[in-house]
């Protein structure tokens, strides 16, 4: 069982999600400063891991307040929360994971400081534990759409890594293996940060789940020759309409998939939907540094000064998704009208009003 | 100017393609053997300027073998094509290039071995000096099509590096930046072996072409936001109904340009059209080792026996292609009606007979 985040004596323990798969590292952060700085990097990456490690940052930087408080709480606890929420724009479960402390926070501040900090990470292993939980339905839902013997593409990293545990898409195809469906999953590499090669393939092989590693250019080729039959990613952010985005190279991945008429599965929790949003144009696309591109591990790659372009997502369409894949069911299309039912199953916990763009 | 391969005093030399761009290391091959160890290994590669190495291989194992001349000649040049033909598959200038040296010997045999040598040499450097010439004149044929403000994509490296000088696809974005339009040129960084990256992006920055490099999976990000307006390629193989084997990951970028509505282009000499076969499927792909995709510049990626594959090469269906560019002029679609007079006008340089799949 991979230990994507933890809550420990020391502080929050996370993987170190950068140096993997040849060195198994656990980092430890001690205040909220580091754990925002350990999103910021990537140490923690996946749209419910960073909404669980920004939880736990805010319960961490309570926690530390408590033993000098400060004169103006509230100010304090607003401080904490804003710099977990300025670490990455585009997956909406940190700004929902934010939100569910600042409820939490507002209910309780009439208490002590002590009192509120352990109130606050109650919270934290909540969203953690339900994470793992949801991860647990949305493989016994989307299984379903998964038949034996299947070659399934996935991009990126969907997994126990980028979750509190099992993972969105890649619980999907482990719900499906565990049903006794014999899987072959195709791991694009997925440029630039490799999450697909270093993340996706060393998760599923510890499952012996059989995989097949190409390069991410490689997906169109595999699907005309009828290799690829299936594809299943998951996602950051999810406008009300059903767009989605995702890792960059998903919208690709959608386009091929039509092309070559296979089905194009989204897994994500309800808190990745953002019913604020219409449309996926609204959704902010992170740009991070060239050197993701330029740089492989320290070892230079492109020539110095090229001009790079590196956005870290992109937005597919509903039109290219044949299903989304939550914890409360199967979303079918028309999403606009699928996914506020799903959403209003899950009782509120959605976020509102748009203010994290 | 670029000097990719050059026949000298010392030996045929290449510069070293696979330390470019951090390193500007020069390769000396001294016998044939070492020719195509050096095409095996990707020294050189590109479909003409593999034509033009394989050439010089010929002259100087031919060369070689003056200073103690072989019993069965015949069975001595033969030996010495095979080791250049087994090199690479895909690539059919390789074996068109290498029929054109076996012409030249079979015309000559009589002769003594040092004028078959010095009559072979001459061939190869004829070969090496009309891979330029058509370069330029497929730049002239083909600028026609990119118009002023274009922003083009490219995916892997057509240039002066994939040639004996000047390029195909990159030889028309050079020809319209000399008739004096502006161009943007997104640059595929082209995984595994990231000739975009390394290549395309130095080669233009030479020029000072404006390049943008992006990894290969945000190509349709960009075609989506209206960045990218036109696509050109290079090819290794041309089937006789226009299908085009090259880079793996073109037939992706195809795909993609055909659902932005964008008007993609092939540019190759004559020698890349292969009228002895009649479409793609024939067209024999590459496997390569998995330690390209596995590992970045020697340093591990992936995790210990993953499972890969690693096809140099894809196909990209006729449909998707809306020019060939040729020295003898642009083919337009149907290529099964205008490929064969164009390669006609070049005058019995094609391959025939498939002997070479």
């Amino acid at each position: 069982m991979i230990k994507t985040i933890e809550w420990t004596e020391a502080g929050v323990v996370m993987i170190d999600q950068r140096s993997l798969p040849s060195d198994e590292l656990y980092h430890v952060c001690r205040t909220h400063e580091e754990v925002a700085e350990a999103i910021r990097t990537m140490v923690i990456r996946g749209a419910p891991a960073i909404g669980v490690a920004a939880a736990m940052g805010i319960a961490l930087g309570v926690q530390n307040l408590a033993t000098a408080p400060p004169a103006d709480m509230d100010l304090a606890f607003d401080l904490i929360c804003r710099t977990l929420a300025t670490t990455r724009p585009t997956a909406v479960n940190l700004f929902w994971a934010i939100d569910r402390m600042k409820r939490v926070f507002q209910r309780q501040r009439s208490k002590s400081i002590h009192e509120v900090a352990q109130l606050l990470r109650a919270e934290a292993l909540a969203i953690c534990q339900e994470d793992i939980a949801a991860n647990r339905q949305m493989g016994a839902h989307g299984q379903i759409l998964i038949p034996d013997g299947a070659h399934v593409l996935t991009h990126c990293n969907a997994g126990a890594l980028a979750t509190a545990g099992y993972g969105t898409a890649l619980g999907v195809l482990r719900a499906a293996v565990s049903a006794g469906k014999r899987l072959l999953v195709y791991v694009d590499e997925t440029r630039p940060f490799l999450q697909g090669a270093r993340l996706t393939a060393w998760e599923l092989m510890k499952d012996n789940i059989p995989v097949r590693l190409i390069t991410d250019n490689m997906a169109g080729h595999f699907m005309k020759k009828g290799e690829i039959d299936h594809v299943i990613v998951g996602a950051d952010r999810i406008a009300a309409n059903g767009d989605v985005a995702n890792k960059i190279g998903t919208y690709m991945v959608a386009v091929l998939a039509q092309a070559h008429r296979l089905p194009f599965y989204v897994a994500a929790p309800i808190s990745t939907v953002d019913l604020s949003i219409s449309n996926g144009d609204q959704i902010p696309i992170e740009e991070r540094q060239p050197a993701e591109v330029t740089d492989f591990r320290g070892v230079r790659v492109a020539p110095y000064n090229v001009a790079v372009a590196n956005p870290a997502f992109d937005v597919t369409p509903a039109a290219y998704i044949h299903a989304i894949i939550t914890e409360q069911g199967i979303a079918w299309p028309p999403f606009e009208k699928s996914l506020p039912v799903l959403a209003g199953a899950a009782g509120g916990q959605l976020t509102k009003g748009g203010r994290h763009n």
